[in-house]
């Protein structure tokens, strides 16, 4: 079997795992730990947690438990003292609370949810995220970079606060992967802060692995303002420390009311300005034309577009052939 | 295997279960649904649910699931908005909210603890439990009349608001029954409650089963006081419309140390003066003297005297040979 490690954390990293689960694969995702905001960032500030927001959906994603268990993973109180709580971020907070080790407390819920692979935080560290814009401004937490909506000017470095270690799991499913599969997913706040753990990056550096990044298909308001496709890729190779091998890019027609929907938040279609360098481009049509699951997401602004699981899936599986 | 329905809620059903689930009986019970109180009362008013706290001890006692699950659910948080929530209710309420029936839930939930018999809630209404007292007083609630403390007068009457129907699960499981075993327990807050709900007492009056009533070890303030053991089997005839079969109580050796703790609240041992009436009254050594299991119960008074789970079973294995 096709040893693959998905790296990220948020609703895109839902979708391909969504897909890819249905697979025989040997697949791990390792998980970004740095999440502030929300839910999780009360739960972590108040019970001086790891944060779970992203593992729970990456739980919820490979998940292979009836129904019933994904919709009690993904449920949010609505009322009173839990108001805002999703039941899978209260029960990641417990179980840590105790288990022995959180190694203990990931097998327990993955064993719960019938999980299909392997879900590993890629460090067992409690760390901050920080963005140092272009204009000297600085941003520590993850969830505050993220709603930094209306920021113009450019992230000019990111890094973690203190640097932290990465999980040893983390780095041996990187090492040993054919393929590492990165993004969709918000580019500063998902998938950099996952390479910015130490020994991620020199893992991935070490490695014969191959890597596959999937393009957003839109920009992020504060965080990718008006990026191209090529700057997606230099911020990546930036914190990657290489080139991506294959990179995979929407060419299917979005809506033009959903377009219009992003225009309101200053979002827009990443265009593809992509030049043959040492990777190959794939232009495949990627979009989710269904309806998406409202509640696979604990941001609190959803975006409506969606990279289709299937599809995603299928292009990745034509890869890995 | 002989059919045994356990009736009550609190901590006194809790050490009784514990007991009875290690021999092969075809064991159920009947939970009271009354509580309003604490973690409990909170989640109820706010979310609109049925009281998750009785069912979530019931659930633990009678599991066979691995220590880390039962101390997951009886695992209370201490800090910010889940202060005071045990994890427990947490999962019934969010159980509850997603789940298609409330047997659903149960069932769910039976199945991750490995229940070893039937927990079944002694009905599906939401209720609240009335004391009416000898001196007029009117409490409502079951919370505010667990913590009547300071009550001097009697409880003259007690009913439910609105009275509610049984849960047909709860009447097959009285009526299928050879014995059923009530008490120890809050007389007031955790036993009374079940026999009031409709169709129980008609349930128990129609059955052929056997009863034993498992006599406190001490009064509760406010809700027993001063009761002597022949106070108690009064009251509960009257709500159970009949005499119990057997009354099983306490002649060992309470240490001096543990009454004076109780004495503060105003609370003594209960006195034996049963006379041999149409019920057995059998008097053995029945004090727990190892370290009790703090996380056991939800009310917010901790009492630190409990029966011993194993010499309570063997008791009453005794009794249904």
């Amino acid at each position: 079997m096709k040893k693959i490690t998905v790296i990220g954390g948020g609703t895109g990293t839902f979708v391909v795992l969504s897909g890819l689960k249905k697979y025989q694969l040997d697949l791990s995702v390792v998980v970004t730990m740095m999440d502030s905001g929300g839910s999780t960032g009360r739960l972590r500030d108040q019970l001086g947690i790891l944060p779970p927001g992203d593992l729970r959906q990456c739980l919820v994603a490979l998940s292979d438990a009836p129904l019933l268990w994904r919709k009690l993973f993904l449920y949010r109180f609505e009322k009173g003292d839990l108001q805002g709580h999703n039941f899978g971020n209260i029960f990641l907070a417990a179980l840590e609370k105790v288990s022995d080790s959180y190694d203990e407390a990931i097998e327990t819920v993955s064993y719960v949810l019938k999980i299909k692979g392997n879900v590993i935080p890629v460090t067992l560290n409690k760390l901050h995220l920080v963005a140092e814009y272009e204009n000297g401004k600085k941003v520590t937490g993850e969830g505050l970079i993220d709603e930094n909506h209306t920021e113009k000017s450019r992230i000019k470095t990111a890094y973690l606060e203190p640097r932290g270690k990465a999980n040893p799991k983390a780095v041996k499913s990187i090492e040993d992967s054919e393929y590492i599969v990165i993004g969709p997913g918000d580019l500063y706040t998902s998938i950099i802060p996952v390479l910015l753990v130490s020994d991620v990056k020199e893992a991935i550096k070490k490695s014969k692995t191959k890597i596959i990044f999937i393009m957003n298909m839109m920009t992020k308001s504060g965080q990718t303002t008006n990026y191209k496709a090529s700057d997606h890729v230099k911020d990546l190779v930036k914190y990657l420390g290489r080139e991506p091998d294959y990179i995979l890019i929407n060419n299917g027609r979005i809506a033009s009311d959903i377009l219009l929907s992003y225009e309101r938040y200053n979002e827009v279609k990443v265009i593809n300005d992509l030049d043959k360098n040492g990777y190959q481009i794939i232009e495949k049509d990627l979009v989710d034309v269904k309806k998406v699951e409202k509640n696979s997401s604990d941001t609190l602004y959803r975006s409506i577009l969606r990279h289709d699981s299937e599809k995603v899936a299928e292009v990745l599986i034509n890869i890995f052939k």
